[in-house]
């Protein structure tokens, strides 16, 4: 893959985003980065302080091309940084365990996508406000309108960083086991062991008010279903939900 | 929590990886540290290149107070970098959704590691050897004596990457909602939703000769345990082993 400039459906590839290696594996076009990025919960931000890397997890929502994590020790950081600092925000998921017949052809199956921006505090009130309440919603459609009003101080107290995604890749394995054809005839157990994240049975906490069930907007949330289908689906809801509010005239 | 001296028993704790945020989280001892990254698959490694900082995935394994993981894009600033590079590994596991009657106390349940310490090259034959041989062995014990051997082209084709944990930290949340006292009476559903990782039928590789069964290495596999357990286990039995090879006099 060469280098190429951005078009309305797929992000440059340049130096910095552009896959070294397995390129058949790498996908630049939004679909893709989205489909990662919105199925999962947790993500994790790479950034830099006086030349060390930090590797922090937390958790991530979406806005189009827009990215928005909860502060961490970047905060104070950040808080000097007035253009705001770049980092890396990588979502991934494990798929299966690939277990081949030679040490080499051992592989994960799996799903990633790697992104780049410049991070700054969102402090502008109204912003922090719609953040706030849209991580609510992103994740668990409806809830923020069901929910104790924000006070301002735990406002004041949250800090949200937010970033347009600049260059982006996805790269995803999903297949069988890839052996050298020679190594067919080697008499050892191959083949794939595959792996799910899934959602358990909810425990209500124990001083929930009598007959407070869980509302419409959790009803994804089914044990034994797949988290990353649930927060898909949460997301579409979010986004047809937002669209029908504030419709793009 | 101050910043201290390491112990036989616990990190440094310094101004690199000391919690900033919930220090009630925090942990410092290898125990805690090594009980989140050998319950893991994969991995993120943040580095930085001309001050931008990337986050790969890739799979991480672990001997003692050593961390090693396959090659990736840092491979190719690492080749002019004889020092070495500073990094951060992290690995984290998400294991519940915390909903609360308000904004600010939604949550997560999880586990995280982070890491710090200066990557390097293992570029000694005897030494990438034993690694390409124990990331084989970590996780699926005693399988590599059971694949076709390693060709020398595979060995060099294949980067592996080691540091010493200089520094590290662990933390966890494994609680119910923890809402504001004067909230419990707020109408709204909340408690926890569980999150798990589970391991799936495995799926043997078409081609696999007549009669081929898993070997008793792979036992710990099964469809529907949580993958974090097998892993734990599966370092117990490679720990176990290697004492038995290597008697440390």
């Amino acid at each position: 893959m060469k280098e190429q400039e951005a078009t309305p459906e797929r992000f440059a590839v340049t130096g910095r985003n552009r896959l070294r290696r397995r390129h058949d594996r790498g996908h630049y076009d939004h679909e893709a980065v989205y489909a990662v990025l919105d199925a999962g919960f947790m993500c994790h931000v790479a950034y830099v302080i006086d030349g060390q890397p930090y590797c922090t997890p937390t958790i991530h929502w979406r806005e189009d091309d827009w990215l928005y994590w909860h502060g961490s020790s970047a905060s104070r950081m950040l808080r000097n940084l007035k253009g705001g600092t770049p980092v890396c925000l990588t979502v991934s998921h494990l798929d299966g365990l690939v277990l081949a017949r030679s040490g080499f052809n051992h592989s994960a199956n799996y799903r990633s996508a790697i992104c780049f921006g410049t991070a700054r505090i969102i402090d502008d009130p109204d912003e922090k406000a719609k953040a706030l309440l849209g991580v609510v919603d992103r994740f668990y459609p409806g809830r923020a309108v069901e929910l104790r009003r924000t006070h301002a101080q735990e406002s004041k107290a949250t800090m949200v960083i937010g970033m347009r995604i600049e260059e982006a890749s996805a790269k995803v394995r999903a297949a069988g086991v890839g052996d050298d054809e020679e190594d067919y005839g080697h008499p050892v157990w191959a083949g794939v062991i595959p792996v799910q994240t899934v959602i358990g049975t909810a425990e209500p906490c124990p001083r929930l008010l009598p007959g407070m069930g869980k509302t419409a907007g959790l009803a994804g949330y089914r044990a034994g279903r797949r988290l990353d289908e649930a927060l898909l689906e949460a997301q579409e809801l979010y986004e047809s939900e937002t669209e029908t509010a504030e419709p793009v005239s």
